[in-house]
């Protein structure tokens, strides 16, 4: 019994097909790429995923780039492969280059590490960081 | 029994105290913050993660403002208090206004979302995100 | 040098045997899983593993449908591959459809997003939800 | 300096009003709790996540109470105390017992156990798994 | 409304009282702690847990301050603060000293750091790990 | 567009090929895993991560075998598939037997389990485990 089958766009539905038309429109690809296919098999949450990716990832006070990296990094922590490669090429698009992503990559790195020693010595709030 | 004590700058050992003295000295404080009091129980944990720290976190390809954010954003997918806190603290003072917040943990938030769907979905990669 | 590998029926040893039958004979299968034959290796945590689960999965006060769609839920936050696939056919056989699967990995989505939303904000217990 | 501080409804914007009164309305409660507030430092998380909620959390395939439960399932396994109480509160009102509860724990904790064993002895595929 | 109330010796059912006894029996204490009384509610969980922790945590192949020490490298992990600082406390009774728990920690930090340098750059299984 | 490739040795820099003289000189092998040659993409993370773990990794209050399967643990506990496999293939090396690893991945499973029982239950600490 396979898991979940890709709904590849000649075989979508009206309501997802309207999704990819968006997706490839805005994002001015020629196919939707895996991640998108696997959601069309239910269209609710197709489309309320897409709606939310696009307002959240647009220009903004952070630029696109950061965001991009920030997605990066949480996917990194959680071990998504999926994630951080499409992710790190959706960055690097964008103008990531080989030294920033070493860096993100050395953050991300010593950010795991330290939320762990303050978990071990169980480090109590300095005053000045309570509200 | 209590679990570990933080060491105060009047009771550290020479060795510690050099590390105190950097800290105060580059980041400009009058007293360096609880993360550090409590890994000075352990001496060379406490200068290997300086040191580091003091490498990772300094102005590069990414700009120490980003830096912090991307520290934010591991340490709430971690859940990770104290580290939350001190490291939006830090950004804040980098320039960090609420509206960047505010789309920093957007972001957290559906990098957290879809990590989950792609695994949920097991979704396969795409040829052109394989190696 | 192979990591660990899995303990065929025909070299297991009496006591890898018996629970391999149980197994066999309450799920009504011709053989037990990899899961099993892994564990085989260490035959007292495949044997409490299995007395474990064989009292943890039964029916009680909830029905062994929604058992298994939490075993999904925990197994796509922590993407553990063997074991959402796993845990979705079982899942399937006893029922579930593709519009449960789809919904369920709604609620692991949001659950996902909002736990770190409620991190980054460090939201505060309602008076209502304290003891 | 304070993390992050909750709004309250009469210091709300227009925007944050309407999702309050939403929110109130829907759930008939005569105050919104505290993640509301919390999130309504940005306006377009506060009112992205409730629409998502709002339609993720409706009946649907799955009654609302599996939905909650789900939800503390999720919750316990990222450790959000904040969630984890307010979801089974929310799930308790739906009509939750203590022995449900107990049996959703119980799964959580196998999952969580054997998810690892999984990772540790590195279970490979069953054939019957595969796509 | 509480979320789980702990169940005192006094008011125990002579299921839940049994295990109580035997782990103050094990365990030469007066008292069980808070985990054992909170999980009594459920006392199949209560049971099943103790019986299996009793099995895992007892001397074998690994010593028991071993064990005590991975524990805590798991639940600093997975940031459980219980449980870091009640195994935290069970290894200092069975003779870690500070140094060593140091030590504990550093490792803890560094595995943490490298599982997400692993992630971020999808390093490939070497030839000689593969099985 | 592929991720991240390894680089070998004949294509390294002085500084890279530094590092990895003496990786191969500590551990006395003709040529280093493939851990190192994709952090060579950045050398400032290659070198730090190198003197770090070469530091902490080193024979003290703990012994490197309890080292390395402590790292097992948190990779075991996070998924990390390259860690496992390496670390637990450098903990054999340094003599654990399959009984110490079947004995280490019940303890890892335990902890696991444990841990989301206490978040679910939202355990209280006892008296004697406070500060």
């Amino acid at each position: 019994m396979p898991h979940v089958q890709p709904i590849e766009e000649n075989e979508a539905s009206p309501e997802v097909k309207e999704v990819f038309d968006d997706i490839k429109k805005l994002r001015q690809v020629e196919e939707v790429n895996n991640f998108w296919k696997y959601l069309a098999n239910h269209p609710p949450t197709l489309k309320r995923t897409w709606e939310s990716l696009k307002e959240v990832m647009q220009p903004g006070a952070l630029d696109p780039l950061v965001k991009e990296m920030i997605y990066v990094a949480v996917s990194a922590s959680n071990n998504c492969e999926y994630c951080i490669r499409s992710h790190t090429a959706a960055a690097r698009k964008k103008g990531m280059t080989d030294e920033m992503f070493g860096e993100l990559m050395a953050v991300v790195g010593m950010a795991n590490e330290t939320n762990r020693l303050v978990n071990g010595f169980q480090v109590e709030l300095d005053e000045a960081l309570r509200d």
